[in-house]
């Protein structure tokens, strides 16, 4: 069986993700931090890793950026996970009696209209939902609750306490699924990451993106990430539609290394469906 | 005396800027979030604001830029502030006994490295470095300490454990300084920053830019945010060299309203000078 290791405990958004993405059974292995379930597949110690890479409320997840040029490893696939969060804790609670309440710090942001109507609740950043879900249950000190998922109420065998807290229901994590290998799988519907380093920003942005333009290659997302030895300097990353083996964007990137340095390609995988949680 | 918000306690980074921006005497009014800082200056309940925008290892900061676009307030200056991290306690702690550490999350971020030698102390967020000195401070069950300024050291009556210890001593943050009404001050060299939404990236983004480049105006800084209504939909902001008094700025804005919505000048003001902290 494949092992894929994601980011937080059982029940967290990740291994959900991992579950739609991979038709065959798999084995999800929790991993501390996004470092580790990079390090696991370079070390070849899994054979998948699957991580957010951005949130449609609250932005893209840096760490994630910085850790794919880091570790370059390959992006096989993609998918876009619909959440919904719930609020969680013991049989025992009533809503009005939380005094704590534990999640993840972004699902803590996509939850701020629901969590500012608790005025003396401590609020606690945890390192992942399905943690915070472990940590209500292990609080024997204050009734908590935890902001998590469906499937840790479950997992964890803790009650509802109020659904679809999230501030906007239009709110999808797209993940990535990284693997040490190239991707062999057949591209029908062909996304290519690729990232670049900037000498100094007027006019080179332009000139970077009228390579792809130029050539009529649609560029479907841009994300910069700050070089941490070059002060207000920046690494780029941009998502094309088509693959690498199609000519133009040979081409483009052959054109693009005149202008720019540190050119990394990540890989062609297919255009992610969307799932809800 | 003129009043400025900033976002936490007495000794934060951001009123250590404060105190570099305004030549005059000020009184520096600590807030609880970045949130609140918008929300003094909106409702007159202070003169200025002022934020971080960015850090040089970290990357952007965010939540100012959706604050930035959700209060419309104008941005008359700026600074680069270079960070330098100490790790303080109270005087009867030695290094090797401290059991928990406090800070901000980005300062824990930047300070990784260090952190890495801790393997069995807890490391614990709080809302800012200053904050995180008065947790350290406060902790009588567990020897504690912060990641804080030196100033915050000063401040509470703590003692330097370690000094400089981020990643990397290139680490600087800029600030914006907001205000309610319009930038009157002389503009000697000026930057400019507006944002504005693009319908689809594919060739808009490219479009967009173009309006800038084919004026030669200089553009040094762009970040994209997602617009929580419309998924894998982006605001962008860009930072302009230029002043939206140049013709050719106007001209640019008026060609760039054709190909996007919902345009945001947020002001012009002079480029930032660099302090260390």
């Amino acid at each position: 069986m494949k092992k894929v290791a994601f980011q937080g405990e059982h029940g967290a958004f990740s291994e959900i993700a991992s579950k739609f993405f991979f038709s065959e059974e798999v084995s999800n292995v929790p991993s501390y931090s996004f470092e580790e379930v990079f390090s696991r597949v370079k070390n070849n110690k899994v054979d998948f890793g699957i991580v957010p890479i951005e949130n449609t409320l609250y932005g893209s997840v840096f760490e994630t950026y910085d850790l794919l040029l880091k570790y370059s490893l390959t992006i096989v696939g993609e998918l876009n996970l619909q959440i919904n969060h719930y609020l969680i804790a013991q049989k025992k609670y009533k809503l009005t009696e939380i005094e704590r309440i534990y999640s993840h710090p972004q699902a803590l942001g996509q939850c701020s209209e629901f969590l500012s109507r608790f005025k003396r609740t401590h609020i606690t950043p945890a390192y992942d939902t399905a943690g915070a879900a472990i940590l209500a249950l292990e609080n024997k000190t204050e009734p908590s609750a935890a902001i998590a998922s469906i499937e840790a109420a479950e997992f964890y065998d803790l009650e509802v306490l109020e659904s679809n807290i999230q501030n906007n229901k239009e709110n999808y994590t797209r993940f990535l699924v990284i693997c040490q290998k190239k991707n062999d799988a057949e591209v029908l519907n062909p996304k290519t990451s690729i990232c670049f380093e900037l000498k100094s920003i007027p006019g080179a942005l332009f000139k970077a993106l009228s390579v792809f333009a130029l050539r009529d290659i649609d560029l479907v997302k841009i994300e910069s990430r700050p070089i941490p030895q070059k002060p207000f300097q920046y690494t780029f990353y941009v998502d094309l539609l088509g693959s690498l083996k199609d000519e133009k964007i040979i081409l483009a990137i052959n054109n693009l290394a005149e202008i720019s340095n540190n050119i990394k390609k990540f890989g062609t995988y297919n255009i992610g469906e969307t799932y809800s949680s």
